[in-house]
């Protein structure tokens, strides 16, 4: 845990804190956060088609292919650590050992902030599964009943990254993050991502729709952005 | 406009501005902003009921006296400028005249954020045209056409403060702000209200409630809260 | 008004109060209570399409024959009085003036509820603007400052009753009201709309599909029913 | 089974039926309704963070203490029975053997009304897991094919309580329940819930509010009250 | 699989493809689709209070009765194929290799849609389990990992029919399928359904009412209809 | 009117169709439909920030040239009419005279579909405004007592084109039309805009990404799309 602080990042499948979350782990990480990213699972199954059209092709194979990738673009973005819990996929196994797990490492590092998938999702089943898993750590790791003597976890703010059809999953982001400082390196981490190249654009192109949303709402000049949902109330010292 | 900027608030009805936004109000005005508060109506006829109940009471001296509470309470808060439009209550009328006078307002000070009513009253129909007003004449203050060669106004961001019976009025805060430093000022602003003295106590609950869930909502020692719900999405450069 | 009470019915147009609210008319006429039904307006431009096709039709007409249908519907229902405020249709035009006097209405009958049209209605134009009016005067008659002096209403609860396709008017019943001892009543109202004969069995249907459900959520026996949904929370003495 | 009726509190800690349902609970107690009370877990994980900061404890003391202080605060809310289901807490553990346990309640006391937690609740996850069983528990004692041969249950109504946060939660009073005769009572039982201390005054203040907006609902003298959401439509047989 | 392609009926009990769908299957048979209806349960505990009423009556026999009304029912509408997987209900149990199971079924027929039902239902708890079954499933199958090698689904709309209380089920019907042309077929598939006979009227009213509301909402004539509503949106050549 | 028949567009302000439907006019004209636009106003106030930054700038000027623009678009789409009702902007001002005009035009045309605003825009006033003004004259056209003696109209399914900020506008899509036949034609129109070139990027990225939607929502080669949300059910005579 740097003095900075730490954040943490928890994906359905390895790839999503790329698309989804590279511009704001990139841009923490340049002000010193350790950021941890948990990917539940490789998305070995569902996520790896153009991996699966390869002539003998493996499940083990497709794993370590799909894990290099997501660790050289955690790499890219300058996150602290990348776990893979190699939970399965179509469907993810999130049993009670996995939960207690991830509190376990809620009260470790102690983030600043936590970021998941959005509430629903009719493309995929994991997506918020992953959600539910999260915040469910999230209180049993805030339960002083739950191995009696640790510190407790306070009561950091979980924000919810953007799904691929955001108004077909019920997802609206109350905040833009202006990541246009970092673009460089989230197009290098989305590079990285060699199995699903036909994703590239589409989300540079949802960067710069963002951006310019997050212009228009703000009347500052931003390029590129994220969006994201929080779960709780924002609990704040000022309106300014 | 002091160097530390504005802020705007838009208020149906002559005590509005103190119960629902009364600690933003003294909070800011204490590190500098100059708060300029709008009483769209006296509230002279629906808001006014103990008045009304003494012995010769005309419309003139409820108006004169709803304005002496509503000086002596934007005082205590210390905002810098108190309006009083008297466009009538019960209903409000608001026309294009007033639309523009209130974008006039917009362009002069620019501020910093904007505080009105929240969108639904089943209790009030004087609240919700107050906020389509203020919304609306936010948008003109945005049109080049509109006094073309003015400074357009740029984008402040609009937070809807707390109604009588929040669920009713499904109003959902995504802010909540300590006011705990500015309390006395609040209170203080509260008991100038004499006409509406059964308010006071209901008034002091909904701080501490709104204080514990900020406590709740983040792992701070905060007494009292005021809840705003955003218009817009918050632009950031950072989630931390 | 008698000793068991009163009701008020605002309806847009001069048939609505039958086919919506013709039980619940029956029942509580049945009971003592004097209800009063309001007609904004004869229908006369956009629900009269039976009419318009006789040879040598006029506005005149149109507007005596709905009335004559509309009273006789009343009587066969038992209601106290039926009042015909004549102020057009498609669109309805509603002035401050016409607020003031249905002000007046609430105040001189003191409704033990109130029933009108759902929020929304996207196959109505004056169906929503009726429910926003009979809202909207309800407020400003339990202002002290209207009219000083006279007795201000207390808070009578509104419920609205069912437009003509639910669902798509986002209305939800949470009441289901047992109207079979008065079924023969609304029957009999509905057989007076001799100009919307297509729709009397419609409403037939939907009188069982609301006893059916009436049925099944409390295990009860009861053939006919009409639903409502309350505007404002109901405010009891026991659950059981 | 009193002459007078039963009713079920499904309680997901032992606290719970104190805090948001006590009012009810000593209200149709005085009238002669027996209550059961279910309390699934004792909360002694999640919500004993006062007993585990005390040197020395144990789990099994925590639950001791917890069932001591949840039995006196059913004895002053006069509750006709409570039981401890001791299934867990952070995470409940719901079987198909405690379902059909349940289902043997709903058959066996046939309960006039059912009290649970809300849908939602973001700060905790077993509140909407008891919710969802109760729910399912319900619907099973309705079938005939369970256990055939026993009755099947009629349709009791199921009343959501208010949960932490209300807005947080997607939770909407529609109910409003006047407790002022058994406030005494509440707040005696409230008392007795010594390892919650900071919690009294909040649960105080939340019974004002509801009171005075009962109050402002009904045009009654009510000075406490507590919320409810209804799961079904009311059936009703009278309007006013 | 015809060359005029396959349809898909996920229904949680052998009678619900019947209430719900049968018009939508009857009409597409008609046209050449063969039609595969899965019954996941015979709803032998849940949905057969009549043959329960019966003395000696066994599960064994409740199924085998169920099971012959839904073949008559189903060779009435004309489906190709109808399977009962036996999964119990009250509670229906979904394990992971009943969903395989259900992707295996997916890949063979390749639907040109599917129909399941409603995303809630507070009266009953096995359908929405089913629906969210039927949503999993479809995703597996799209998957390229899952039997590597296979050919993967495409992306077949998904269709929600009309649950027994549609506004209490938040179910909001955005399709209106004319089933006047195979009205009879529907008809006698529900008379098949000797144990339900309580909801014969129930639902040819159902069916009435739809029609006259596509009949409204097109200007066409129609008579009976279904609706539904689409889980994902309408991918469309043209508007007209 | 030619034999493929007619098509509306209610547009608020002159560039309003291009962006949001431009695709749709340039298809349906492309397939022969005569497609008319109507723009209420010329939003020479609030959408003409370039032109207004020229020397010595006009109001009518503004006209003239927004006018021009908004002509060469309409042509290089194809549309029949092209209608300039010059009724303000910021705000915009509709009279009933207005909406009588808009009656006939229904009448006159007769259109196969309707397209216009989406029902909620937090960052426009006027567009909201015209949804409810396109819509209501939609009512009035349909009344039989409104030009009796002429043809009413029938009942054209309305569709709403996408706003600047769909997820803020709580707009969902649940129409995805395939326009990559006439991108160019698209394209070429919105080059038509001088004013508003920092859209047409903007723009051309919103039809590429519900492009890739609409190919994941079908499994067809769809590169630029249009979405569309339906106001009414959809009445159909086949799922498949």
């Amino acid at each position: 845990m740097t003095e900075a602080g730490t954040a943490l990042v928890v994906s359905a499948h390895s790839a999503d804190f790329v698309w989804r979350a590279g511009g704001a782990i990139a841009l923490h990480a340049e002000r010193g956060l350790a950021v941890t990213v948990i990917c539940l699972s490789y998305g070995e199954r569902g996520e790896s088609a153009k991996l699966w059209r390869l002539p003998g092709m493996t499940l083990d194979r497709v794993k370590t292919d799909r894990r290099k990738e997501a660790e050289r673009a955690a790499q890219a973005l300058g996150a602290a650590d990348i776990q893979f819990w190699d939970l399965g996929d179509y469907p993810l196994t999130l049993t009670q050992e996995s939960l207690f797990r991830l509190v376990d490492v809620y009260r470790a590092i102690r983030p600043a902030f936590v970021l998941t998938h959005s509430h629903q999702d009719i493309y995929n089943h994991d997506h918020p599964a992953t959600t539910e898993f999260a915040q469910h750590a999230r209180i049993v790791a805030q339960a002083h009943g739950h191995n009696p003597g640790q510190k407790v976890l306070g009561a950091p703010p979980v924000f919810l990254f953007e799904p691929h059809q955001p108004e077909q999953c019920d997802w609206k982001p109350d905040m833009l993050l202006d990541i246009t400082p970092v673009w460089d390196k989230k197009r290098a981490a989305i590079e990285c991502m060699a199995g699903q190249e036909h994703l590239w654009e589409y989300y540079e192109r949802v960067a710069r729709q963002r951006g310019a949303q997050a212009a228009r709402n703000s009347d500052k000049k931003i390029t590129y952005g994220e969006g994201y949902e929080a779960v709780f109330p924002h609990v704040v010292e000022s309106l300014a």
